[in-house]
């Protein structure tokens, strides 16, 4: 494959960009390759902001976890990025990180804010209870056509296997909101924790399965935890994810999603939750 | 029943309980009540967190999710909430929320820090997804005696239905980890966002089940997600709740859980996530 200088840069690695301005403190950039309606997508910001704490000089060990919230729709261009361990453990590290920009009148603003664990992985214990789902293999399954929608959609190549969206807008109910795929980057990219957090947010809302009718809707908070080191990542390579989410309640204007992300050797390797809000 | 002046307060209202000494900070102080191993219940301080955004002057709505991270052991005595709204919008506001405690050289230190989204609940779509296991009533369960262990067991009436700790620490594999059990606080008392939120902690290590050893292990982080709101709780009262937990990925020195929480007459109120290390 022959790139031009301006693509020998995935599209992932461009959205999460920073240029350090500080310690703990960077500059980054929208992209209008993960632009969605208005905003960035809130995947393409998660891993931004796990950026901030991977590039960190005093970060230890790896994610364990991130707890991202959604506070205000980020613009087009400029952010500033800060992260601050918190407290610093033998074995783990808590992370403070905060998403800025200059409002209209030149306040700064906080966009979005994270927590973040990081630790050591010790010990060779394994054991997935929560098994990849039977499915067919991805390449028995029908590239997804996504008609038409948000620049980020053609980030990832999708094989819809279970709750794609309706095709009619009817207001009916599905009856249930489970959602499966085989998943990944477009173009490919071996798998890290900055493509796992941005898959991880993926997922159409729930809600629009159970009432059929395109709600508006945004994720105000979601929490992913990593359930990999870098040899698991490194195994899953380029390949495939299975993508799976459920919502598990829907109450007066919020709406949560359980989620699970299997390697095709069936490692889950990472869990994810978010809660959105809706408009009836 | 009788009540001397000291007990009149509920154990867990004396456990959340905030002086407060400014705009957005508190003084507390551990009880001996919800003591555990090395520090408090962590049921109890995430409960304290939150209190110290519901006391806040300027919030707004009621919870919708909390992220509360266990970044060092709370030490037996005083200590300092701080809460801050990092953003307030229309119906969301974000929370920042630290609880700090002086170390041996008289600094202050973060022992936990949590994220709290507070919002309006508006209309009245409300479906279930995720519904009430089968299960005997509470009433048809015998109170589960525990035999001897820290004091905050003694804050609960617990009810097991499936997946009690293992008789017989033997190292052997139960092969899942689901638990499930009517729980309510002890004595009893009505439901609010405070004690859904410390008995979402209730549940013991799964690890515990897939290993039978008791291998070290403690809560790094916890998401929880209110599907409630005031006629929601109401309605629980001070009934059992059905409280359920299962792990989803034990992989080299973490597991998490995913967990629920419904009323009696079958309402999802709460649904919750864990993060825990182990040592092998």
């Amino acid at each position: 494959m022959s790139l031009s200088d301006e693509s020998q840069i995935h599209s992932l690695d461009r959205a999460v960009q920073l240029t350090p301005t500080g310690e703990g403190e960077y500059l980054g950039a929208t992209t209008d390759l993960y632009w969605n309606v208005i905003g960035p997508f809130g995947g393409a910001t998660a891993a931004t902001l796990l950026q901030a704490v991977l590039r960190h000089p005093k970060r230890l060990g790896a994610p364990v976890s991130l707890t991202v919230n959604f506070a205000g729709p980020v613009a087009k261009g400029a952010f500033t990025v800060r992260a601050r361990a918190v407290r610093t453990n033998r074995s783990t590290q808590h992370w403070y990180v905060e998403q800025l920009q200059a409002n209209a009148q030149g306040q700064f603003e906080v966009q979005t804010t994270a927590t973040v664990v990081t630790g050591a992985r010790r010990g060779d214990f394994n054991v997935v209870e929560n098994t990849l789902p039977q499915a067919p293999a991805p390449e028995d399954v029908p590239l997804t056509q996504i008609p038409r929608g948000p620049n980020w959609f053609a980030c990832y190549e999708l094989r819809a296997v279970k709750g794609a969206p309706p095709r009619q807008w009817n207001g009916s109910d599905a009856g249930d909101s489970l959602n499966q795929m085989w998943l990944r980057d477009a173009p490919s990219r071996p798998l890290d924790y900055l493509s796992l957090t941005a898959t991880a947010d993926f997922f159409y809302p729930r809600i629009w399965r159970r009432r059929a009718t395109q709600v508006p809707v945004g994720t105000v908070t979601m929490t992913t935890y990593f359930h990999a080191d870098e040899a698991a990542l490194t195994a899953a390579g380029d390949d495939y994810l299975f993508a799976q989410a459920r919502g598990q309640a829907f109450f007066k204007g919020f709406f949560d999603h359980s989620a699970q992300l299997w390697s095709r050797q069936g490692a889950l390797l990472a869990t994810s939750h978010q809660i959105f809000y809706f408009k009836e």
